[in-house]
């Protein structure tokens, strides 16, 4: 699937802008990214003030960070948030301070295991302070005194989110989310934010039959927010996809949403089979991303979480080497693409009425099939025509009948677009 | 399987009388046709006008034909309908023409794969005329001129099928169809003709709870001509096969209803396990024989096809190799009894409910359960016994109870019968 | 799964005094077995006169034997019921009278293929008298006159039973019943009672949910004369198990419900599955215990069959050789487990709402969910936590939401309980 490819370096080339900013759930790391957002889509950008209740939840206080350092006993920084915003626990609250290396060392954060990689750590919910390392740096650091110092502010303030709303024919909605809360992290977040910034361009720039929704909010306290603050909204929510983890190498994996059956559950399925690429479906388990929240009981949307390799299952994972060699142009494209493949499908997954239902049309006198009977260059087609017939009971979507007469769904939309000009389809409203 | 066999004997004999007829879906053929089987059978036949409306269809010019050969320079005959019906192009315009090769062989159809066979094609719904032959005589014409004479007639007349209805017991009904518009074709016309007529004559001769009706029809015209002439008795008919292709030497094959699950299709498929043949249980398509038309989304009704090799799946379809070799008394016959075997379950297949429905009844004062207990010599009749008394809820038909129980329906029926005469079980209404 | 066992010893001391006892479906020995049970249990014991009728049956007269002998020519006794209760055949009439061997051997069970076994036979509803013996023993009797004395009564009396009901905190009943009818035999009578017994015992002594009944009653006619007696009680039977053949070595047998998928067939399964231990879940069918009667049509009741091994499939089944070897204290005990593990999830499966079903509830803030995001201790609690909150719906039983999430039923339910004390489940009434 290597390929040159303009759409997946200018998804890249977006990622390389954003990687270096020390994004939080809440502050200027966010706004700024959305800024960069806002330049190739007309986001619309929300401030939902500290201390606002959201559901269970109330929005945090507002974390900005401008420096974070650890000097030793000759002044060397050791540390410095400078170098790669993954060095600061996110979160972490102001201080200056000199300690010894045992005290220091309580909070400080490492990986045995992955002694060259930077972990990625929050506090959002406690008040506290801390450091990541690489491990192999943290063992070369000596006994004595260190200087600490983290200039941040944890006050009042808001949180931040964009989204779009692109009204369709219809006003039931599809929803996409991507989360915009972690620093530089490239595929946990600026891959599916790029996937999902040229699904909503290419939207855009069309008509279509849904109305789509697209959000860029922090993950957990984001989707919280966005629920609460749009409760009337929510019921207009019939698919959905969370979209994380889009630009390393690995396989796709669909995890399917709450309802395990959902059209969107049936599509996202289909177009990995018909995509001929190894895969996984999984069913839905309450832990991940935002779907969390779109499948909690009360709402249970048909939302899944459609991504490359699973969270937790690759060795980068949260850590410094989540970065942009791992994630490559030509997968964010390829992502890109089994996306668009999804919204095509939805689309025009409709349901039709055969209007002569009474036996078979007689399609030759509509120059729809060969006249000579017993020898024909066109069975296949001819085969989907009947199908498609054949099924317009109004119990089919496009999707059932492909399944069902085993069809590729492309053919039975293109023939039902056939039998709509010819007068023997309509759609079922 | 291969015996010697009345019944099948004087069923290929009926063949062997049809063979040679030249039929159509309009025409002579099919009424001479017809008057073979009302020799057997009291047959009502039907003619309906050409010009009349059957739903999105048109009943066709009635077409006839007495003679049609190609001679060359020298007079000789090179292609001669008389020789074989096949030989002409089914509903061929009249023609009298001399024509060189070039223009002749664009009227001829050919099988260059199976040099030695005569395909057998037709052109209902566009004016022409052609000629079929087998491939290895057409590479011996040679270049000059020949002289074509079609003497046919495709003129105002009438659609000709026929019809016979058995009252029964109730008024729902059960349909069986055989088509009879092929010409010289034995597995592929006279084997299911044959089929439907010996059954038919059974079911004449006694008392049936449901009641039949039994279609000589024209394939796809016919069956639109009937459905559309016939709308009212529509919703009596609640099982019904197609029968096809039942003479060959292959194994069986049964393709569902539409719907997939009606108690037709679990009957054919009992009968076809329990015969311990090989066979095969495929899912309804919208293609093949009238089941097409009967399973419209409009009617959608309970009918599958019952087959020996499915259609186009044996070399000799469609061609001069599907003839009364190919067609042999003793599948003719089997065929027949896998049908008998069906309408008998369906005869039998009641829903009982269980009289004394609390608690076992007493089986031992009824003298029906050996009063020894611990000791038995009818194991088998006992469990029977305790099946049928504990499934007859009302919610299981006879083969319910056979299937849920994995007791040949032949025990449970018998002993539904025994437990009616002890006042334990009745039917239920 | 050997060990040494006060419980499991204590139940197989209590088999060996009901051991010597010649009970059958109605007279003395049920009494006196009943009245040791009484020992330990505050037994109801009822008495419903013969000649009662209980839907299609009637309470047969009640027998009682004293002696019973066969002496030969030189005044042995060559078959004395003194020396074992299944030398007679259950339900024999009074005799006194002198024979020749011929006659005499017509009255005479044996086992060809087991000679060393004697069999258990009855004849309950034929009056006629007979004896079973060891077929190596009835191959040395010698041709001569033969003395036979039987000194039984088959008279009016009663049916006897006995019950227990523990009312709960809800009328929803469910019930355990063990037949009490058989005379000498370990395994399938009193490896059942002494079951039922102890659960009885352990649930007399605590709190429960449910109501309980625990039925101790002759097979068959008993649970007929249960149910038409207690008729109005039917309705409120929610659960069941019959309790049977529970001490031989083999693995459990759970036979289903006539539903199939009850609650009660669900636990069963689960707790076997959960157990490690090989075992055989199998379907419904109209033979064995008392099951026969609860899953009649008229009451379906949710009551499966939970044995070892399945009647009929050890060598000893209905044998002398069914003894207190066969039973052993450890199998007993492992069974009496396996049933208190089934109450304990019966008990604890109800259906549960989420309190704050709109998102996730936030955990960190009430102390249940690690603070630090990306790291935790308690992966698996936390889980859990999840499963419990998104599933709990109303739709869930905590049984389904084991099921689903994987996660064991004893987790789900302590989680459940944790979640409870934080308001933030309540049970679903």
């Amino acid at each position: 699937m290597i390929k040159e490819s303009r759409i997946g370096e200018s998804m890249h080339q977006l990622a390389q802008r954003l990687y270096p900013i020390c994004r939080s759930i809440t502050g200027n790391g966010v706004r700024e990214s959305l800024r960069i957002l806002q330049e190739e889509l007309p986001l619309e950008i929300y401030e939902v003030p500290s201390g606002k209740q959201v559901f269970d939840w109330t929005v945090p206080k507002e974390w900005n960070i401008r420096e974070a350092w650890v000097k030793d006993a000759q002044g060397n920084k050791v540390i410095d948030f400078a170098e790669h915003s993954l060095h600061i626990l996110n979160y972490s609250t102001p201080l200056h301070e000199k300690m010894q290396l045992e005290e220091l060392k309580s909070h400080i954060y490492s990986l045995p295991d992955q002694p060259d990689l930077i972990p990625y750590r929050t506090s959002y919910y406690r008040e506290q302070w801390g450091f990541c390392m690489r491990h192999q740096d943290l063992e070369k650091l000596e006994d004595g005194e260190y200087e600490v110092f983290i200039d941040s502010t944890l006050e009042e303030g808001s949180l931040t989110y964009g989204e779009l709303f692109i009204p369709g024919e219809i006003e039931e909605e599809v929803i996409f989310s991507a989360h915009i809360c972690h620093p530089s992290l490239a595929n946990d977040n600026l891959a599916g934010i790029a996937v999902v910034l040229e699904l909503a361009k290419g939207l855009l720039a069309r008509e279509n039959r849904y109305s789509y929704r697209f959000l860029f909010i922090p993950g957990t306290i984001g989707s919280i927010t966005w629920l609460a603050e749009n409760e009337d909204k929510i019921p207009k929510i019939k698919h959905g996809l969370v979209a994380s983890l889009l630009g390393d190498p690995g396989n796709f994996t669909y995890k399917r949403s709450r309802r395990g059956d959902a059209e969107i559950d049936q599509i996202v399925e289909y177009v990995l089979e018909q995509s001929g690429k190894e895969h996984k479906v999984i069913d839905f388990f309450p832990y991940g991303y935002d779907e969390r929240q779109f499948c909690s009981p009360a709402f249970n949307l048909a939302v899944g979480n459609f991504t490359r390799t699973q969270f937790g299952q690759y060795p980068e994972y949260h850590t410094s080497g989540d970065n942009l060699e791992l994630v490559r142009p030509e997968y964010i494209e390829e992502s890109l693409e089994m996306y668009q493949k999804v919204v095509e499908i939805l689309e025009a997954n409709k349901t039709y009425l055969n209007l002569s239902p009474k036996c078979e049309p007689q399609l030759g006198k509509r120059g729809l099939y060969d006249a000579i009977g017993g020898n024909s260059d066109s069975k296949a087609l001819q085969m989907a025509m009947l199908w498609v017939l054949n099924l317009a009971d109004g119990e089919y979507s496009l999707l059932d009948m492909a399944k069902r007469s085993g069809i590729s769904f492309e053919l039975i939309a293109k023939i039902a677009d056939t039998l709509i000009e010819k007068d023997l389809l309509a759609e079922k409203k």
